[in-house]
């Protein structure tokens, strides 16, 4: 038998930064050609496998917002409502944003960058308060409280904006029946399966969530997994 | 001086079925290569005249949609809010719906495939309500009350689904200062020009909304129009 309550996690296609293995964060740049074929087959696989969505998340970036948009092609779901919500934003990578990995390793050292990446709480540089790419010079944040906007976030912060996030405006659309697909940011996606598959602080510093193959839950009533698997070919 | 309320209309790029001269209506058809290229100028020419948008409303059909899309993304606008909504689908062909001018202009002739083209009260003829095409069987609508889901519609009908979303629904954000944009369909454009502008339903026939070619309104508190212009190459 099959759940009533149905949630697909989706990681955005390669990103040009990611290309680069440039630390991107709210940098909103395009998917690669690479990202666009990962979005393509992903929406291909979710049509293929039979499923559906009936309401859409996602971020404010482009790479995620576009990645949501070539699924929702391959699956003729161009329809259906979409909500772009700054908490579904990538982790704010802070004064790292643009650097290569290799730069960032030869500066800071290769335990250090890994305790960034993996690390729960460890929070990278923070941008200069006056650097051009702090949120708030940027029109699409208008109108959200300065604390909201912020200069740089480990993961316990992409976790505390997310959570609420997910009780409030998500889980309700699940609990009603609706099929929902959050198409979101690596970083995001692991503070997300944290809170769904209540996995530790420490542990979650092993978990990556691949791009372009989509997650698909089937939750209980409580939005606890009763089963998790990888859509792939 | 301009004005404080700003509105931008487009009709989406053309489609297959523009292309060959067929009565489209609800049928949820995609862009031609042609009008994906039409779509691209129309987010350049606004791009290169600086103007932005802060809200954009759609219709459910993947023609405007993706023609919205498209326009995102050359003004990089592509985080902005979305609404799709059924009131700005096309005008409902009913039993036309498919087919070729030139079939229908000779089963029924010219002059009468003319008064179903541009005439404001005359309806083309019903969908048999068991025909697979009717709105009820398709899963974008359910949910939907029955008669909000026609099986044919005359000009006049769509105005009177359209000026009620107009008014409650996007006339607040162009008062509240929102740059709004709607891309939607000929024929509802049409009505909605008519409703701006004040057009009487006679003159209404003389009326064509072009495709690719966004309609630039600047607005006084009324909402009636200071300027209206074509923004073209």
């Amino acid at each position: 038998m099959r759940s009533d309550f149905n949630l697909i996690l989706l990681r955005h296609g390669q990103s040009v930064y990611n290309r680069e293995h440039r630390f991107t964060g709210w940098t909103d740049v395009g998917l690669s050609p690479t990202g666009e074929v990962e979005a393509r087959r992903a929406g291909r696989l979710l049509r293929r496998e039979g499923l559906e969505f009936d309401i859409a998340f996602t971020s404010l970036l482009k790479r995620a917002i576009r990645t949501l948009w070539i699924v929702s092609e391959e699956m003729e779901l161009e329809w259906v409502p979409v909500t772009k919500a700054v908490e579904l934003n990538e982790r704010h990578y802070g004064a790292l944003q643009g650097r290569t990995r290799a730069e960032v390793e030869a500066e800071f050292g290769a335990d250090q960058v890994h305790l960034w990446r993996r690390g729960y709480r460890e929070t990278p540089p923070l941008l200069d308060p006056e650097d051009p790419r702090c949120p708030q010079f940027d029109r699409r944040y208008t109108g959200l409280p300065r604390d909201r906007l912020p200069r740089a976030e480990s993961l316990a912060d992409v976790t505390a904006r997310l959570v609420p996030f997910w009780k409030e405006r998500i889980a309700p659309q699940v609990r009603s029946g609706r099929r929902v697909i959050v198409v979101s940011h690596g970083n995001t996606l692991r503070a997300l399966t944290k809170e769904i598959e209540g996995i530790s602080d420490h542990e979650i510093s092993e978990v990556e969530i691949p791009t372009g193959a989509p997650v698909v839950y089937e939750l209980d009533s409580d939005l606890r997994p009763l089963s998790r698997r990888l859509s792939a070919d």
